[in-house]
């Protein structure tokens, strides 16, 4: 038998090459098909196993890619954070890291998985997804004072794909939406994918600017508002009572639907106002998920909105994807949110933020940087930086050393926060995130 | 201490009801932990855990809803399919039943997952999603005949949202789309979701109507062609070589992207031309999933195309579902699709469905329910019904009995198929099966 085969080359059967290494046929069938699942031999049924004639080219690290140059946008910040290889610091994200999460009831739920009944694991999902991942969302809406029934939570894939869902069911191209200014800077990508018309209006530390808000209804007729309750993004603001209260008569008035994504609403120190529970779910959808508190790997997102929307996201998430998340993941979920420890998960997480916020901040007051406001809560903080600087510019010089850092006007409808910065305060410990910082600023 | 409690009414503190039973103050916490996330009690944070205002209304269970008297078009299948309780059968369903899947290898990859790297189990993917399954997949893909580089391969939360996220980023509304008449009836709802224009190409047992195909390509100029590669959705079909060579100079000629949807390729006992070999991953995206091997449970996608293509879908899934399936269930799969164990799993299917699929063939045909062709693998079986049935009628009637079936006209976009049923042999074994359909055909 010799040594080394070349490409195309057969192996020897399984039954002599078990009696030539003295180990038993089964072992060869594992090894064997390990070397095809890796791609170094292939399977012929009938005929056996070859050498596979072409080697296949080296899976090519995303870090080993060539940063194309392309424009620092809502996807250059999503991408270089996703993309980011563990060399870089990412300081602009918005996710906590990997070990803020609750891992170990993470290893528990993933534990009682692999015990669960068959068909937990290889079923498809009832069409409005898991019941008990429902049932605890029921429970959790009812605690900030929205009450639902079963029928009108629908789960998605993510937070994102749910405000996809009710945008493809309810925006035409060319049609107006609301979004604060700042905002997350993905509803912006989102909303340039359904061709739609932009309006943004001023955020204030209680929320959008009421005035404004009022007056672009009048005027642009949008059909749809996108905001965040609890903590806005990026600026860490809130929506106060009142202004909650002046917003849904006018979204009333003017007959416009508002999606609120409640995807902060943990880090709050003390619930505050949601549009949904003021609202009772008439014209207010609330979407939400949990990749910022427990995780971004276990991808989940839900809908609660009034049944006669239900029935038709249900439907065009069967048309657009066969349903939502599988039982696999949002079992674990629920797993994880009934075992008890989430609670307690959370206000850690609050604490911990709650001493990050300061310290993180004085340090950036050192380099000029200045808090657009202290946020009651949340890992984010919207800057200023200091006169002179634009932000696109610091973020393109801290990649440079591999800091991602996301500059302001990528959250901005209108361009008009140059000056500004976000910053991620789980991610500004490294000594090396103020140290580019403070090179790019020069 | 009062014995029962009210709405609104406060628990003991954790302290007081530690000591009034004699447990540890962390069993009464997890406790009320418990509680709270069923919506029995509610936490207020700082003051205590109170009886919940209002008893939640209880989940209703997907079998105990009203079925609404709904159109039986495409979604009525799929939704009857998925939400089907423990005593409906589901002959009319597109996947095997949880005891055909490889539980073993999932419970062991699921316990793997459990000792993963904490990153795994909480953070976002690359953009790409994981690299070892796009690995796994790159060798998949190479066995076939087709080369890729990682480059070229993104992941997404499910076949069907790969094939929506093409027609996103290729088709505007009206744009003509072809399909094979009959084709997969999700197909169909995905379609009208995009507002295309939907052209069918009547079916052989050797691939489309080659000539018609031509001719529609002339006359209506298709943006795009999706079709199932393998074995066909419904009718079991295999693609000839010389078809596929007609059809992918036809696309050439008149500038038409073809998706190819390999979800059923493992069922073959050969593998039959890909369109993507021939063609090289030109004007050929090939998509698929493991949702009818491996599990549903577990979403997984993915796309291999040229990489020209590859950027922009990348970019759409960030903006429209930030991403597609967490590394949770793509290490999953990748870990079963990697341990040795799959292809003979694959090969055992193969096996039992070989068994199946005469056997079941036997009975209808004593009903008077005739294959349109006998398929070479798979589960589906394509059948012609009595003179004078009507398979919608039929599908009613069988609903009453709680059996789901899937009757021609919701696979055909021409409604030409008024006559025509897909079986799915898996779940034909049962006598009620034919016992519905006997009583139903009367």
């Amino acid at each position: 038998m010799a040594r080394t085969l070349g490409p195309g080359q057969r192996l020897p059967s399984i039954r002599a090459f078990a009696a030539a290494m003295r180990v038993s046929p089964a072992t060869v069938v594992e090894a064997y098909d390990r070397l095809a699942a890796e791609g170094v031999i292939r399977a012929r049924r009938g005929s056996g196993f070859y050498v596979a004639d072409t080697a296949l080219p080296p899976l090519a690290l995303a870090a080993g890619e060539p940063r194309r140059p392309r424009a620092v946008d809502p996807f250059w910040v999503s991408r270089q954070s996703l993309d980011a290889d563990a060399a870089t610091l990412t300081p602009g994200c918005g996710w906590l890291p990997a070990d803020w999460m609750p891992q170990d009831a993470l290893r528990r739920a993933v534990r009682a998985l692999a015990r669960s009944d068959g068909a937990v694991l290889t079923d498809y999902s009832a069409a409005r997804g898991s019941a008990a991942l429902r049932r605890v969302l029921q429970a959790r809406l009812a605690s900030l004072g929205i009450d639902t029934s079963s029928e009108q939570i629908l789960l998605t894939s993510s937070g994102t794909q749910a405000i996809d869902l009710i945008c493809r069911m309810l925006l035409r191209p060319g049609d107006a939406v609301l979004v604060d200014d700042p905002c997350y800077f993905n509803f912006l990508a989102l909303l340039r994918a359904h061709q739609a018309r932009i309006v943004g209006v001023p955020m204030t530390p209680a929320g959008p600017d009421i005035a404004r808000f009022e007056a672009v209804l009048a005027a642009e007729r949008p059909r749809l508002y996108i905001t965040n309750s609890g903590l806005h993004n990026p600026t860490g603001a809130t929506l106060s009572l009142q202004t909650a209260h002046r917003l849904l008569n006018a979204a009333a008035a003017h007959d416009m639907i508002v999606i609120e994504d409640d995807i902060y609403g943990d880090f709050e120190p003390e619930p505050s106002p949601r549009l949904a529970a003021l609202d009772g779910l008439a014209r207010v959808i609330l979407i939400g998920s949990f990749s910022k508190t427990l995780s971004a790997s276990v991808r989940s997102g839900y809908i609660a909105a009034q049944p006669d929307w239900i029935e038709p996201l249900i439907d065009l998430q069967i048309a657009t994807g066969f349903g939502g998340p599988g039982q696999f993941a949002a079992e674990t979920l629920a797993q994880v949110l009934t075992g008890g420890s989430y609670r307690k998960h959370i206000e850690e997480l609050r604490s911990r933020l709650a001493r990050a916020r300061p310290r993180v901040a004085a340090r950036l007051q050192r380099l000029g940087i200045t808090p657009w406001l202290m946020p009651r809560g949340g890992f984010h903080l919207w800057c200023r930086l200091p006169e002179g600087c634009t932000a696109i510019e610091v973020a393109r010089s801290a990649m440079e050393h591999d800091v991602v850092l996301a500059p302001g006007d990528v959250f901005s409808a209108a361009q008009s926060a140059a000056a500004m910065m976000r910053f991620n305060v789980a991610h500004c410990d490294d000594q090396r995130v103020m140290a580019a910082l403070e090179r790019a600023l020069k």
